[in-house]
């Protein structure tokens, strides 16, 4: 049996995509859009404020596409949280103007490929490294910030086989993946959290980027490296634009 | 043909998810909601209750994500009684409020690739070991846990196909994935039901644990093991908690 | 090009599958629910007693989980007839209760790759093998029996390909096939439909049995004779019970 | 790369499927139900009489299954002709009572595989033989007959990729295919059509006969000819029979 | 690792989807009609002029098929402006009519493959080839003319692996492909997009013609080459054709 790497846990993480009914939306009294707008800024406003407390993070995005048109993004440190905030959500007046088209559950996940010192012993390795990885578990997002969202998997199948390599191989391969986004830093950040056993794939993959082309280059020279050319298996991409909750009117509006 | 190994079965098993309907919960009167919400509650403590007497059990869990609300797990010794249960469900005034979005049919087993001597001759092993194997065919859902359902199969395509293998050769490799499993007693308990004829993937697994991260690792590591890394095809994931049925009001307020 | 085996065929078959939209019915008047009960009971009863005229056979199944409710078979002379059913069943009352959720559509098949004689020349053989055979054509459903249906093919992938084998390699695991299949004689009984040009995959399989295990025991056996390991794909798993049409009431009450 | 056979393209081809919402049906006045049946009579019969001057053909069919209930087959010089054909269909008040479940665009095409002649100079072939080749690409549609519709494509896999082959060799396996295909002279009527940059597969299918049990002959025997058996991936099929649309009063009816 | 193509972005793209409900249009007054006619025959002329001010470009289409009735295709130079445009659609009164079926998202894209001296220093090379560069990132699209979309991949299957292909291998099967696309000049029009990273497959591609049969032709002809034949796995096609904005009313009556 190959070996398996050590891996980190962080917060929990909940994806949850939305589409807007709009032919209810155009139907409704403009008294009632206000009372659906009134609450749905503040379900968001006030899941976002909560968590600046270090306890983890909110935020909504318009995606564009037919799939959904809204994704939150929670990070909780439990799931208990995450299950909590969905039901919430749907007390509000505006989730009658909504569908719950999709949603990804995962935890934020750091895995020792590259520094098994931290994992060993973490007290070892220097503060700054040690700073880093803790607050890669406790992530923060960025505002106004386009966003692309992805679950991914490494295949088991024969000739490609992630499962079946030695870990110094694997290792390698991540060090080469890794070298390649540090390229990207200051222009994307990435939040990598796995949903083994918690959801369909085995990882989702949120980058977060302020000019949008960055994100297509950094996916397509990754597709390249061995990690993903061989072994990567993709879901469904979802893309789109954060907002401050006061922009829901607008966005509503069109 | 590859020798086939010796199984014994025990209880049906029926997982059925629901979705709530909360425009629909939304908009209805407080009464009509307090109605359903008793019949709900009644319904599942009174099959929680049945069980007890050691011909079943029943359990209800809060599912995180889109693909469903609820999730009912229902243990009973035949297909006619869960068969009932799920037509039964549909006649609460709570039903109303739900769609009936998936489900999966099994029959709980032990299969005979690590412990020959017990499918030849039960009475041979020891009282202890005898034990263990029946409590397995009846099992006993844990309260206020974590749950983690998936279907799986093992693959049959050239290179990988587990069904030609010689019994020498999968009776390793259980062994080891069945040790690995040993590390995680007391943290994960698991529920292996064989679907084979009965749904759509070949065995339903059913994970407990009262830290969610161990049911990430449990399945994480296993998939390095051989039977994972080479033979496994897995379904869709479902992760939750199950609550008390007194807790169905608290659940629908959010 | 590999050698084409002979095959007779038997009476068309339609395995049409209905899920109940049980908030109309617990909506529905008292007598309206009546009314639909009465055609839907007459509906089946008149079916399966002309059916009883050696010109076909009719039945009703409870399905357990999510995929559908209800399953009727259908064993008929031609399409048309099997066309028209579906139709009549939608002139019924009880049809405003339900949604159409899945099909398929096939042929009673015998092949000749274990009895070419029979195929040369049917009186040539002994006339019980030749009765054999053609009851096989003409199935009749059993009464309280569970049943299994899915819809299967044989492989063409390099490495797996059936149609790329010579006959009689193909006729020699056919024939380990036959011999583990008649080791469940009087505990299983099964109905081998050809849908090669009539429905999504090449052929539907129907097994009915006293004891579920024994559906999950043979389909898991076979699983490892050749014919199946290596070249057998395989659809959705439907299972469930028969049920008199009189006892539609019962199975609508939960 | 691999050299590309010639071909040539004849009528334009809309298969166009629809679903009967016989809910809403059953629930409709008499008189609306009247003036729906004479005006989807209406809409078939004046394509069907349009079609006769030689500049397309038109039918509808009575599909068995829950996909669809009715396919409609549509033969036009453009595709501006179906596109309106479809929309045209939407204005009839027959089409409330109907979703539109399914479709396929193509082009009627013959390949030059097995007559180059034909193609470098289409005067230097024998009469016959022109008149025939021009015959099948502004087919005909047999009166009351069944049919079979399905798309395919040819593979691009390794070790089985039909791209990728000398055209010698993929003129000899479709020469055998020719030759089978020939064997069902007045038997089977074929129809091929290329959906190649179209639809979402690279061909439709479209066989008329007499006899349904030849139409399952006919692709199972097919199935064994190398050209089927390493290169052909099939997408759904669909079965039925042809009824004039003075008999739509009778099909609504059961 | 492989060597990454340079690559030089564009517009970003919307393709944008829709069903119309026709039996909503059938029962909608005649005033409603209008009035969403007015809307939407001003939204696409709107979109359209501002277009034509270098800043993008804007059509619709109608699609032949079940999949969709309507395609917009929309040229940005940002997402929010192809997110707006989505949002300000359903704020139509035409909208009310419509579903959101299917949408793309991509950003035009050239890549170094074949024109090396252009990404290094695009100064370098003659003017006519800059333009040519520069006019396929900000494309127009054609009025009057046939549309075919469909998304792509490059397979990273083993003995099918694009991304780990040297770059002189791909740059000449590139160049193979891009000659036999010369040779369809004047006849198709192309415009290639990436959407690696912002949608399901990695390019969008949409073919414009006057004859839809050389859509057919090109598309066939490219299957043969061998970055077709072996890596491209394709998506689903959409066919249909461009109609000016003032046509809706006569779109909508069939």
């Amino acid at each position: 049996m190959a070996e398996v790497p050590p891996t980190d846990e962080g917060w929990f993480v909940l994806h949850d995509f939305y589409t807007v009914d709009w032919d209810a939306w155009r139907a409704a009294p403009e008294r009632d859009r206000e009372a659906a707008l009134d609450e749905v800024e503040s379900f968001v406003a006030h899941r976002e404020a909560l968590a600046q407390a270090d306890e983890g993070d909110s935020a909504v995005f318009s995606i564009t596409g037919h799939e959904a048109d809204l994704m939150f993004v929670h990070f909780r440190e439990s799931l208990d949280e995450l299950d909590r905030i969905e039901r919430q959500f749907e007390q509000t007046a505006f989730a009658d103007y909504t569908d719950h088209a999709d949603s990804y559950v995962s935890v934020v996940e750091i895995s020792g490929y590259t520094a098994p010192d931290y994992f060993e012993d973490p007290e070892s390795v220097d503060t700054g490294l040690r700073k880093y990885f803790e607050s890669k578990l406790t992530p923060e997002i960025p505002e106004d910030t386009y966003v692309s969202f992805y679950p991914m998997s490494k295949r088991r199948q024969p000739g490609q086989n992630w499962y079946d390599l030695d870990i110094e191989e694997r290792a390698e391969m991540m060090e080469v993946h890794g070298d390649l986004g540090k390229q990207y830093a200051g222009k994307i950040e990435q939040v990598i959290a796995s949903s083994v056993g918690l959801d369909d794939m085995e990882w989702g993959v949120t980058l977060f980027a302020d000019d949008l082309t960055d994100v297509k280059d950094i996916v397509y020279e990754m597709r390249f490296d061995e990690v993903s050319a061989k072994y990567g298996e993709f879901g469904s991409f979802y893309v789109g634009r954060r907002f401050p909750p006061e922009d829901f009117p607008a966005f509503m509006a069109g």
